[in-house]
């Protein structure tokens, strides 16, 4: 592999997970994709704006949330080092998001555009299987989190989000994870103070 | 395109919106296809089972859900003709499936197991593309479904699903959409006796 920033070494390893690039392709691949930061508390997405870009996160924290007429905020997602995020919606169909998607801590992103996106469908197909597999694990991951929402309690679901997650739990407030679990924050703070109930 | 079945025709059509298949392609895709029928009641998939097949409707209509301790019923998803129809969870890990899929009326089904799928992506790379339009797509509808059901009261909830799903809407028991939407059959009639709301 020719020599490439960190960042970009990140990019890399994250594909080369589904599919493997020749150099030419990798080089169109990151020629394609735009830096972005964003400061703790900064949004990267407002809710009513248009989402035209999927970002893969290379450093810090984000976390994507809807907020009611109440101001009440349900977590959606969040996203750390090695992950992708964007309000999926907003993105697919050019419609206004819905969520909106702040840093919980400083955060560098590598964004790729709708337009450069549907490019590199064209130019290197294989990023078919790539976003294929990536689709596939968030429409499971959402699945999963209304199946546990219906099955469990919030206890079980706290346990099998610290042993999925355990790099995001160490990394975002209680709080958020809070309302990720659907729970108030007194809630979950009772449930840490708890002795974890064996699961069989 | 050569002579083929009624049932090849739907499922070629469907493959149709969203890749162009040789017919030497499209004879290999419809030769790992396995014809299933289910009667009403009958049952695609039972909970506990593992899910090993993804299913194209040609005929009929089905639902999965899950069902509580409490023997309580929450539907996850509906399909009628020309819908795909899995446990994405279980046919992807190979796990036991959470859900239940049974038919709402007599169906009929054109099956792709998970070695059939696989052999598809290798031998006809362009299902990726297929198959990563109907993965976003299916993520886009859970994300949205979630969404909803944090922003939107019932009533509006019902007016999006008949004005999105109006074919669906006509098949299926008004109890099977109330479960759908998180609701009690009761509530559910009360909606429909009101003089619907206009949404702006």
């Amino acid at each position: 592999m020719y020599a490439v920033s960190k960042k970009f070494q990140l990019v890399l390893q994250n594909v080369a997970k589904h599919i493997s690039l020749t150099d030419g392709e990798a080089e169109f691949f990151l020629s394609q994709l735009q830096e972005k930061k964003i400061k703790k508390k900064e949004f990267l997405l407002h809710a009513g704006q248009s989402c035209n870009v999927i970002s893969f996160v290379t450093a810090g924290a984000l976390r994507a949330f809807y907020e009611d007429a109440d101001d009440k905020q349900s977590t959606i997602m969040f996203a750390i080092t090695d992950w992708w995020i964007t309000d999926i919606t907003s993105f697919l169909n050019r419609t206004s998001a819905l969520i909106s998607i702040e840093g919980v801590e400083d955060s560098e992103l590598l964004q790729l555009s709708n337009d450069a996106l549907e490019l590199l469908y064209s130019k290197v197909p294989k990023f078919e299987r790539f976003f294929r597999v990536l689709m596939q694990n968030s429409y499971v991951r959402e699945q999963t989190r209304v199946l546990q929402t219906l099955s469990l309690p919030a206890e079980q679901r706290y346990q099998n989000f610290l042993k999925k997650y355990p790099a995001i739990a160490k990394k975002v407030p209680q709080k958020h994870i809070a309302s990720y679990l659907g729970i108030t924050p007194e809630f979950l703070s009772f449930l840490r103070k708890k002795k974890p109930t064996r699961i069989s």
